[in-house]
C-alpha cells in the first residue's frame, strides 16, 4: 500500500494533530532551553553569532520536519517517533494498517 | 580635508582600539540581555522564530556597522557616540582635526 492513499478518519485525524503538536512542542521546548544554557555559559560575546547559527540550523530542520500534509505524516511520526519526541502510545487508536506502516518503517515490526 | 586622508599616530590608533572594542562589548553585551529578556518573557515557544529574526538583524547591523578600517573610523565613531555606546572622553588623545571632524559629523560643533 502506498502510504499516500491511506485514508485519514475524522478520529484519526484528532490523534493526529494532537500528537504531532505535542511533539513540537517538546522539540520548541528542548530549543528554548538549549538557547537558555547557551546564553548563560557564554564565556565570549562574540560566540552570540554561534548561537545565531544553531538557531539558523533548527529553524530549517524543524520547518522541513513538521509538515502535516496526510500524505507524509506517516513518515513525520516515523521520525518523531525514532527521535523520542512521541512514544507509541500516543498514536493508540490509528488503524491497523498504520500502526503496521509506522513499525515496519521504524524497524520495529516482528 | 577629506576624512581618508587622516594619518592615525600609534597612539591614536591604540585609542581607536581600546574605543572601538569597548563599544563593540558593549553592543553586544545588549544583545545578550536583549536575548536572555525575550527568553525568559517567551509566552508562546513559536516565538523563538520572531528572537531568531531579531538576532539575523542585529548581526547584519553589528557587522556593517563594526568596520575598523581607518578610511572610514571617523565615522564609525560619530555613529557609535550618537547611538550611545562611546562617548567624547573616549577619544581623548586624538588630534585635534580628528575630534573637530567628529563634533562637525555629530551636529556638536560649537
Amino acid at each position: 500500500m502506498n502510504l499516500r492513499d491511506f485514508n485519514w478518519s475524522p478520529e484519526e485525524k484528532k490523534i493526529a494533530k494532537v500528537t504531532f503538536d505535542k511533539a513540537y512542542q517538546k522539540e520548541m521546548k528542548e530549543i528554548k532551553n538549549e538557547l537558555l544554557k547557551r546564553l548563560e555559559n557564554l564565556a565570549d560575546l562574540q560566540n552570540i553569532w554561534s548561537i545565531h547559527n544553531y538557531l539558523t540550523e533548527k529553524r530549517k530542520e524543524v520547518d522541513k520536519k513538521y509538515d502535516y500534509r496526510y500524505s507524509v505524516l506517516i513518515l513525520v511520526f516515523v521520525r518523531l517517533l525514532s527521535e523520542g519526541y512521541i512514544e507509541e502510545k500516543d498514536l493508540e487508536g490509528f488503524s491497523e494498517d498504520k500502526l503496521e506502516a509506522i513499525r515496519v518503517l521504524s524497524g520495529k515490526s516482528a
